[in-house]
Formats: C-alpha cells, structure tokens, sequence
C-alpha cells in the first residue's frame, strides 16, 4: 500500500498537525513526517517531492500557514496528487493562507481543503489511496458509516 | 480503468465547464457528464453520488456557483474521492463558492481547486487514477515534461 | 398551531443554538430538536426534512458553521420555509456560512439570518406562524412593543 | 389570500426586481409595488410598513443596494414576516447590502435572500403564504417538482 | 454654542462610547446622550432626530454595530450632519457596521468614522461647531498643537 | 459665507468628482478645484490644507483611489473638517480606499462617505456649512422635502 | 550598474507587465526579460534565481497572479532583494496575488507592491540601485520633482 | 555603510517593532528609532523623511496600523527606498493597514511586506544595503544559509 508523506512549513505548526498521522494510523495507512520549508529551505523540500514517488508514496500533504506556498511548490515537483491544508496563523487567520493554496494556476493542481482542515487532508487520502486497495476502502466505508452515529 | 463522473449543479456552467472532458479525453479517461443541482434535484443528485462506484467511476468531479453545495452533498453520499470547482457566477463572484466547497466540516472531505479551475479539477483526477495505472502515470510525467515547454 | 423544526448540523452548537427553543417556548410554540448533519447523515437529515410537514412541522430552522450546506439540503427536500443561521465557527469565523447560506441559487430559497443570529430565527418562525394565528399575532405584537422599553 | 407588499428603494433597481411580481403572478399571489426610499423618504416607508397588515399584507419584500437600510427599516415598523433582497449596486457588488440585510440585530429579525435574489424572495414569500393556503401550497409541491425537470 | 446629541443604537456599547462625552466635556462643548436604537423603537429614535434642531443641537453622533442602520435612520430625519460610527460587535467585527455606515446612497450623507471611533466622533463635532465658534476653534487648534507631544 | 476646497489626487478622477462642484453650485456654495497629489506633490498639498482657513474655506473634501492617502495628509495640516470620498479605481474597486479614509488613527478625524460617493460629499459640506447660515439650511430642508418626490 | 531580472508567470501577463522595462530603459537602467512559471517550470524558475547575482543582477522583480508564488520562490532561491508584483487575474481580481506575495513568513522578504503596480515595481528597483549610484540618484530625484508638474 | 531610519507612526507599536532594530543590529548595521505620526506630526515626520538621505540613511522602514499613511507620507518625501510595514491594531486586524501600503498609486512606491513583518522588514533592508556591501552580502548569505537548519 503507498504511503503518504506530510510536510509542514513550520515547526510551529506541529500541534495543529498531529490528527493527521493519528488519523493514518487509525487506517493503517503509513507516512513520514517531515519539516521543509518551502522559502527557507527549497531544496530540500524539492528533493522530498521529486523523491516521493520512488520512496513509495503515494499521496502528498503540505501544510502551511500564510503566504502558504508550500503545497504549490511541493506540486510543481511532483506527479502524485497533493491535498494543500492552509493553516491559521498571523493576522489574516488562513485567507491567506486559502487563497495561496486554492487559488493555482491551470496546469499544476492542489487539493484544497478546509483552513486547518487536517483531519479531512487524512482522509481524502485515504480515499485515494483507498481506490486501488479494497481494504483500505472497506474500513473508510465503516468510517463514513459511523459518522451516522 | 476508472472514470471519471462529472456532475454540473447548473446547465448555465456547461460552457465554462467543457475543458474537463477535453482534458480527460486527451489522457484516454473515460467520463460522464450530468447536470443535476443538490437543491433543485436532490435525489437524483444522491443516486449518482451513491451508485457513482458500482458504475466504474473512481473520482467524482462537483462543478457550482453561488450557494455551491453540490460537491459537498455528492461527498455526503459517496467515500469517492470528490473535486470541487467553485464557479465564478453571481455578484460575490466565486468567492461564495470558494468558501462553500473548500470549508467542508471534519468528516467529509472535499478536494477544492481554484475558482473555475477546470482544468485542473481534471488534472487532479488524473492523477489520482494515475496512482494504480503506469501508463496514465507516464502520460502525465511527459504532460507535466511539457509545461516546461 | 404549526411546530417548528431545529435541525443542528453539529452538538458543537448546542450552547450557541439553546436560545432558539427557549424564545419559541416564551411564545408558547411547540419545536423539537435535532442534531443532524447534513454531510455525516445526510439520509437523516432528508428523512427529517421530508417528513416535516407531515409531522407537524410549519418551519424548519437550521444551523450551521463552515461550509453549512445544512439550510439548502434541507431546503431541497421540503416546501416549508427553511431559516438558516450562520454559526460562528473555525477560521473564517462565520463569513464562510453566511455565505454559503444566503447565496443559494434561484429555486430553492433560504431566509438567512446574522451569524449566530438564534433569537431573530426563532422570531421569524414565530412571526410566519403567527399569521394565521392571530392569538400568537397578539403576543409578537406586546414583545415588540417591549422592545421599546 | 395575504397578499405581497414589494419595496424598492430605489428606481433604478426596478428592472431587476421584475421577477418578483412575475413570480407571485404565476403562483396566483396578488402584490403591490411601491418605490420608497428608507432615507429619502422615511415617513412615507414607515406607513407603508405599519399599515401593511391592515391593508391585507402578509409578508413584505423589501429590495435595496449599498447600505440597503431598507428591509430592516420596514421590520422595525411591522410585525410581518420581512424579506430582505440585497442589490448589486455600486462599488462593493452588493457584499455591503448583503451585511446590512443579514447582519440585523436581536429583535428584529429580516430574512435575508442572495444578492439579487429576487425570485428566492417571492418563492419564500409563497412558502410563507402556502402556510395556511392548501391550493397556494400544492402549486409550490408541483413547482418544486417541475425543478427536477 | 450648538449641542451635540449621541444616539447609541445598544445599551452594550455604553463602555466603548464613554470617550465621546469624555472628549467633548473637555473641549467645553455641551452633549445628550441616547440609547435609542432603529429597530426596536424607531418612533423614538425619528423623534430624537426630528427634534434635534429645534432643541438646540448642531450635530448628532450616531453610534451602532452589526446592521447599523442608526446613523442613516437618523440622517433620513435631520438636515443636521449626522456622524455614524461602527462598532466592532458580533462576528464580523465591524466591517458590517462600517460598510452601512459608510456606503449610504446619494441624497441623504452620513459622516462615517472608523470602527469603534469614538474619539474621532467627538473630534469631528467640534471642528464642524467650532466653525462658527472662534474660541472653540482655538481650543482645537491648541489641542493639534499638543498632539506632536 | 464659508467656501469649501475639493483637492483630487489624480487627473483620472475628475469626471466622477464633477457632481461635488454642480452641488455646491446649485446651493450657491463657493468652491475652488485643485488636483494636488498627496504623494507626488506633497508640499504644495500640505500648503492648500495649511492655507485653507485663512483662504476662506470653511470645508474640505479630498477625493483619492488606491491607498487614499489624500484626506488623511489634508486633515493633518488643517483644522477644518475634512470630508474623505474614497475612488473606485485600480484592482479592488475602492475597498481599499474606502479602509484608507474610514480607518484614521485617534486624533485626526476625516469624515469618510462612500465609495464614488461625491454628491454626498458635497451635501455633507453644505450641511456643515448651513449651521451658521440659515439661508442655506433653508435651501437644504427644501432640497430634503424634494427627496420624498 | 547593477541590472534587474525581470520574470513573469504566465506569457498571458506580457502586456500589463510591459511598462517595467520601459520605466527602466528611461532611466538608463539595463534588464532582462523571462517567463518561468514558478510551478510549471520550478527548476529554471530556481535556476534563473540562484544565478541572477552572478549574472550581475542586483534587483528581481517577480510578476504573478492567483497563487502568485513566484516572488517568494524566486525569494527563496537568491539573496538579492526581490520585488513582487501582484497581478489582477481570474476571479479574485488579485487579492489572491496581493496576499500571496505580502504575507511571505519570516526569514526570505519580498517586496510588495500594488496589483498590477508594475511602474512603481521599476521605480522602487531604481531606488535600490541608485544607493550606490549617484548618477542614477539624481536622475530619479529630477522624475521625483517633475511629478510635481 | 547607510544606516536605516525606521519610523514608526504609534508608541503602541513599539513592542512589537522591537525585532526590527534586534536584526539590523546582529547583522551590524546601524540604525535610528523615531517615533513620528503623519497625522499627528506631519511636519516632524515630513523633516526626517527630507533629512534622511543627508543623515546618512539608504532605507527608511516604516510601520503603521490602520489607515497606515506613514510609509506613504514618507515615501513621498525621500528618494530613498522606502519598506513599509503594516501594524494589527484595531478592528479590522491589518487588512486596513494591508491595503493603505500596499496600494500605493504610480510614481511613488513603498515596498510592502506582511502584517506585522517587523523581521522580514528589517532583512530586506539588510538586502538592500549589502548590494554595496560584500562584507554584509556574505554574512546575509551565511544567514539565508543557516534557515535550513
């Protein structure tokens, strides 16, 4: 089963971070974590996004607060689909951060989703990881089941 | 290989709306288009949504202005992953449904592209199918080559 | 006299929603309460709505944060009139349900109130209720005068 | 049958605000139609408000653009249900009017539409009206089903 | 030497309008104060306005959050100038309050202050008294004076 | 009785700001019309606010687009009540504008209409004036009846 | 002299960006011209950066609109001062672009200015340049003063 | 070496402008601190803006919140590059302030950075300053170096 790689922007952000892993592991779905940022550090993280596909995985998740150009950058390196979660922080509570991240330009695709939206960055995921992998989309099918609850 | 349904929330974005299946037929997915609005047709929309995987599809793309809830009902009802497009219609422009498509609550995942971002909605469902599919994989890596152009 | 339906797209917003019920009460009209969301249940949630006026129902109000598609699903599945109140809720701090709720598309309307605006949703059912009630007419007419106090 | 009293605030708003009375012709709901202006000419809006009830008014829509005081003017002046159409005018695209009509205080409550929503604003004032009309409430079941078209 | 009268729309917003009476006591210029809001008593807040000439008042100080429609409510009964200021209340902080104070229409003007500025509120009525008034004109040219402190 | 100084920051603007001068006109206000750049010719804008008293101006309206800085620089070199019109020009259609002029610092009032809002300027100015003309507050109080046409 | 760098995103920003080299030959100042699209072209976007000092740039002005993540790639990949330049394109009409480029995080600056403010982006590049350049010094302060015209 | 000037338009700013001064000093280059309103202080503000360049100085920052004329004002007194820094105080969180230095008009531009990028502010100085200054240039490379710890 691929894996999914999570990078975060900033070590600041790591609290806010965590139900992501929590919420692969609940699925049994493997990742790495890693610290890139996409303006301090830019080759390292393009060397984290042209490498994923050959580590193994399949689906990638940057997180990023503000300017937020990190899931953008990280998609420019990378064929595998990236889910881009802006973060809250600094004055402008995550628009800023949304617009960065939903807002890229035809030809280059993120997966958007909710400002601090971690938990569905997890699952959408384990949607598409789970396409190729009946297990894996029978344990989300329970899941979605017991939303209901 | 899966396809691709396509689901329109108003015949007036059909134009706006076309590149996606130009674009998915130029990598040989296969897809299907309907126009059925979350408001107006509910349970049609929700029959489309929940029979979307018995029929073949692998990933689900929700184009709608305005209100835009549609690919949040079509999430409602699927554990596809599902794309949705906000469309620039009405006075605020997109912005309405940037934030109706992107803000979905934990527990049901959207994947947001930009405003009227066709083209990449179907880039993205490229590359999600792409994931258990090389040849479509090599198709993309030599579309994303030809960016650089 | 007709009943008033609360649907809550989440128990998070219970504390924020309890106003609703208690000025229906002072009015002496009867509502029930119910937490279902419109992506985590949405079966529910259409049964609820569906089923409305035959149980009683004269107007539905519904609450919701983020995205909040909860009014207009409802709205799609009954012919009562619908309230939506915007809860105040994550980044975007209720700007993202005001729209999502105010700006629904032509055919299914939706009477938006302020975010977080429980008490104005309670008395526009009462006053919708109130105009074949002429007794209830009365009281809404004393509770406005007592607005001038 | 309560009948539909429809304020403009101003004359250059009565094209878009056609449809309102076309709607309610359709559905056999008899209105009137007044230009008055909540600044221009407060008394005489006033009067219009506090003799609608007496005058065979059930529900009141009120339209207006930028600081669209309007709808909330006429609220404070009767206990009818009031609906408020916010205007795309000037520089802000109707995002001001859209504030002024949703963001009202508690106590008096306006049901507030989509920026030019003005079919959603005579649908709404047929839902209310159907309330206690069982033929005005059956043509609003065949219109609803008509959508799914 | 022409009065001011201050209408506050809410009692709530007593602690945040304090500074207006503070501001114009020190400048020597005499002032009422109202709570009297739009909405809830309408008849009372035209009658402030509409007498306020009469009752020896140059300027009105019209203060209110959410909607906001006092100050234009009360420029719609007075050919005084009639200084509007938003207060920051409710979820959207303000910027409802300033764009219905702001954006009136042609015909009828509203002076509109920033968010929550009461200070200037109070600055402004004095440079419009102290036009005709040579001594107050040299207190504020003093009090300019101290501001480069 | 007193003049009013309207200063532009662009020669672009003078087609929306000819309506300030046709009102002053029609109330028989004298006016004088200069374009002075708040950035571009910074002292000669600060000599017109410093010379204005003693040059017979009783009222000055400042129109800018974009940052709008104008009113603010006026108001800081003059004790005279300055009136800020905020210009649609320029990418967001005068939001920017309209926060440059409403939001003033404590200590420096500037009197903000709305976006465009020149006719408003210019009835702002004529009230101020009017209250120590009671000739020309007549021909307001005529001009306010007119209003109700 | 030190020259600038100049690099656009999209080949379709061609005309609105055309001025900066005209502002730049006025004043004598050598350029040069790419386009590199910061996502579809990530490695010659670094590559144009990480050279530009040794090819004897002294200044990088970056244009882009939506995600807008060229500035703060290119920021992220070179020492030199970058100045970006947000571009009014799609639906958000450049605020996307403006916070994009503004709301870089701490550790790589980037210069913003206005949308679509490509003159001053050549301007303040001149400004940089002429610190160590006398002549270029005072050829600005001469445009400086002829702005007063 | 030039020195920077950093001005700021509030006492109330001074906390959190404390890190400008911090940078500039572990970088070794020297700087002032002036505390100068352009509103309240204009003329005071407009002399340190003149002198700059006479005193030594390459670069002026200047921070300001709300309406945030400041870098404005002083940019239109120095052909010295000006970097601006908007301040969150008030109501409306830096948007404001955002806008005010960000927007300015052709001819004379200000380098905006985020709200409340007092850091970033500081290091684009740095930048600016070292084109001249291969001792400074290497130690900001050996900084840009250490950010990928």
């Amino acid at each position: 089963m691929q894996k999914v790689l999570i990078i975060l922007g900033s070590k600041s952000d790591l609290d806010i971070c965590k139900p992501i892993t929590n919420v692969l592991n609940d699925f049994g779905v493997q990742s790495e974590f890693h610290v890139s940022s996409a303006h301090r550090n830019p080759d390292n993280t393009a060397k984290l996004a042209k490498d994923a596909e050959t580590n193994g995985f399949g689906v990638i998740i940057a997180c990023a607060g503000m300017a937020a150009h990190l899931p953008g950058v990280v998609a420019s390196h990378s064929t595998l689909p990236v889910i881009g979660v802006p973060i809250n922080s600094g004055a402008l509570a995550g628009i800023d951060a949304l617009y960065s991240i939903a807002q890229m330009p035809p030809g280059v695709p993120v997966a958007c989703v909710a400002v601090n939206g971690v938990k569905n960055a997890a699952l959408l995921a384990i949607q598409i990881i789970a396409l190729s992998n009946p297990e894996l989309k029978e344990k989300y099918r329970l899941y979605k089941e017991s939303l209901k609850g």
